[in-house]
């Protein structure tokens, strides 16, 4: 019933290879199914202004598209400045990734994230948050491995997937078919506990009752199961 | 042991005075506790370019602050842009709204509606949901009674309360001070008939379980009920 | 004759409502007929750069429209920016203000009046300084009760009212229905004691003499001495 | 007693050179003593969307100054977007030019007058309206030369001069020490005929009675006057 | 002597992926050493405005860098708009691929070509060059599989290769270290035939003389050979 | 055969009028042919950021064109910001000019060069360069009267000519009826001594041998030779 012949509680494929680039601290490249994000992760000594002196650490995101990632090319935002989708979802991924982090133990120092999408199907969010983990993890251990963080400010892992009511029924991680034609769908941000750090769900001409939610939400546990094994298999 | 003394699922005096402005098809002045917001709503017979010839309505929301709305004052938006946040809560007022509205029923025309608070004291995008289909209402009364649509688009109420966790209790209807220091804390957008439409429960250095979110929602729909009650009241 | 049946120097119906709003250091709402326009006062310690260490203070104001304001609903300047007419305005405004204050006895700080337009009918330029000096004078007070300035900054009311030649007649304080059909139209600031110190008269398809100039202004002298005795009232 | 020993009722050296460009359909540089402006007026078949099909023409004008047109060097504002006062000056332009202008006379087309300071002395914008008028003339004689329009829609000269009160003295076209330590000074826009198209007085940190108003406005019509003068024996 | 321990005149390791992405038309990744782009080619119906009708096609092309291109974290140009260096890039990059085409065989439709660094080690400019290339072969290629495009628009190969004074010697490939030391150094795009598109030599705080740039020329086309080399390997 | 009747290799005529703006510290206006740059130079004590407390000076341009310098009127920069063009050619003087400048002589103080373009007739960005070195010259001779610079920073003249192919033919010194029609041009910038600083050839939908260049190189020393010879003709 799915357009990719997919169970209803079955992830796409995942794959996160790291270090990627030469000269991130954190890098890899994470595949959900099509959807490929480059994630970097860049430690500055300074941080922003409201910090100064704080003692505390910050870890902040930026999310872009190249303009072709999609079915149809895109205009640039270098050339129109950036959307207001793409700063909600790069608040999201900020705020995600600092769930997961002790801003004590970093010490005031500035990570940013840099989520870019190569190719888009659908849910490049949650890949960008899941995949945005797995660099900070590895940023972090350059930090501690050279001495300059002591006591390891990760907190517990960070993971994210989408899932929504699609032709009825719900579904977990939804690839851009099923996305563009989904009347309820929503985010779930976890940590590797189950915890929950963010949920977003939104209906587009459509509502949903207490019960889908809970449902979806079972869902998003299992998925975001196996997205914790597989950065665990990634950084190790 | 709220700052407010009020108890925990207690929500703040609702008022919601119709008819403000002069010019304005549908207007009213929301006020929850000492968070004030103008709601009005225009009626245009243009469409965006993608929705040209396609006999659907559209229903979209801009957001705004005045500088000095809040305790110190702020940059005013028209001489720097609109932030991030500016957009990202004029997008979930507009979906919002829109899950209320019956498309084909509206007809080939276009409803802003404008919320712009002229006090904040916590829950402002969430006073602006409630207000503005207030503000919403009254326009498309406006239009029904002028014949220019004759079924009523509008399927049921929609109304939105924020709940969150301070000081380690589930509360209803954050302001200010219990907002700035809770861990956690959602919006909570939903029907007349108490269904779903949005969800956005955040932590900002924090988490939460599915439990506590259980009772958030259960919070969230005593409140939305005394909206809705508080809506009713002022358009009959 | 007029559209509104008024005398040919008759103002319309003034009401100056003070302190409107919770946080700011001063506030009202001017309403001058149907024009209504929120002023506030924001008292910041930190002066321009030019005037850092100078022991001057300073006084700038800040304008803007909500969209829906008017007959037919504008474009947020937040989304395009301020317009030449609007930087225009709120230059004439600071101009006005920084007329009646000596900037010695103030001292070094600045203070922010906003003038934001509820409703427009036309004059909202000369409501702005009216109200915005009310703003002011109540912000100043609160700086004097609390010991931070010793000797009275004000040296005078300030005001402002508009006039113009409609249908050939010489009338006071136009509203917009006058304003869209005047030929000829002028702002006059002046101060409590009938001094002046702005004068913008302009002609938009015509031209005017120096004998109708004079009627004008003799217009705006009655008109300016009542909306002092409004502000008088206002603040006592 | 003025810095330049000029007497108090004497104007600066006017010059007006015509046709100092190539392209222009209508060209001039005015030099107001050391202030020196270059005028350009273009002609174009198209008017701005809302007199298309009214059979109304329309004047416009820009305004622009060089980085190093003053003592110390400007930001240019192609790098940074036109300044408040920039528009505001350019507005001004325009309406005192449409001012002399019969738009049915001139049928459906726009001309614009661009006023670019090459060097800067005070009077900037009143040596861009009388310097811009002779400018919209000789684009205007081609019109008709060309037949393209047949009765002159050219109403009557346009001019402007500066006056002011500098140390306590009423003074005639100020130059910029002069400007630059007034404390009342205005802009009038007249008519050949004496009658007034703008009149623009403005006090900074000071105020003025009607005799002082009235006495720079007999200066203003001496001083409009001569160049009226020289704008005759320039398009002569 | 070169810090990569390189002969004078030795490229880097040249390779070039082709489809590697699953929407652009056509697309390739180029590794020039450690400069690594993705360039894809998207075909669209609409040419721009000064074409319409004209019958001829338009070849344009866009530049980015992504943030952590580079050794240390670059600000995104999504949020502070193109610098003059990616606008004068893009440029060049258009103009040198449009060499290589007939735009009348292309017919009416445009190609945009957009070049993306993921790992910036000198050249990118010269490798956006060579890889937009092979991307829009493809993307011609399948033009006129589809039957779209009868005859070949693509006249030649184009590639291009930097070259550089480099510690008093002539280089060949420069790359970042090399760069950033090199008083001289220059870019230059050629034809599979060899001939000429574009020649850009500039020296910072140096000078050269002609013998000097002719030595430089040389090394350009034998490496411009080895490109046009792994080009044709890429694409057959 | 050329449209300005002149021999392959001929300049246009040239005049160079020095200090022609009173408040510039080095000032000229350039004529070639019929194009007119105004040229000035403004010393600033500071410089930019990464030159603090280094010792060294700086020197960088800034390029305008007036809205009617050309045969149809432009858009105003100010309002829509500079266009990549402008950009390119702002960053081409600020390089050439640099090349001639010894930055430890200067000494740690910045003069910004402004080229505003008066009237365009092809070959405007040589202009700029040739007359922005006369400007530069006066500058630095005043700084060098004044005493606070000791030893000489200038090096050697700087001067730019254009060359192309037009008609099949090389011509030296593009006008703008030619440089429209041109397959190839190039600009080429060289020190008094005739060695190179910048070559920028280019060619739209052509391409050039090297043999074609090296002609185009001679034409290029001989029109230099010349631009040296009035640049020293106009600074003795």
């Amino acid at each position: 019933m799915r357009p990719s012949s997919r169970d209803l509680d079955q992830m796409r494929t995942i794959s996160i290879e790291t270090n990627v680039t030469r000269y991130a601290e954190g890098s890899c490249m994470i595949k959900c199914g099509e959807t490929h994000v480059l994630c970097t992760a860049s430690i500055d000594d300074r941080v922003p202004p409201f910090l100064k002196n704080s003692g505390l650490g910050w870890v902040t995101a930026e999310y872009g598209m190249l303009p072709r990632a999609t079915h149809t090319r895109m205009r640039r935002e270098a050339k129109n400045g950036q959307s207001g989708r793409t700063q909600e979802i790069q608040r999201l991924i900020g705020r995600s990734l600092r769930a997961g982090i002790d801003r004590v133990a970093l010490g005031e120092r500035q990570i940013t994230v840099d989520c870019d999408v190569i190719q888009a199907d659908g849910g490049t969010r949650c890949a960008s948050i899941t995949g945005g983990w797995v660099a900070l993890r590895l940023a972090i251990n350059a930090l501690m491995k050279a001495g300059d963080v002591i006591s390891d400010p990760m907190l517990d892992h960070v993971a994210a997937v989408s899932c929504g009511i699609y032709a009825g029924q719900p579904v977990l991680d939804l690839d851009y078919p099923e996305d563009s034609e989904a009347g309820v769908d929503g985010n779930f941000v976890m940590m590797g506990s189950s915890r929950l750090v963010e949920v977003q769900m939104s209906a587009e001409g459509s509502t949903f009752s207490r019960d889908e939610m809970n449902t979806l939400m079972d869902l998003a546990e299992k998925g975001v199961g196996e997205l914790v094994a597989a950065q665990k298999a990634a950084v190790s």
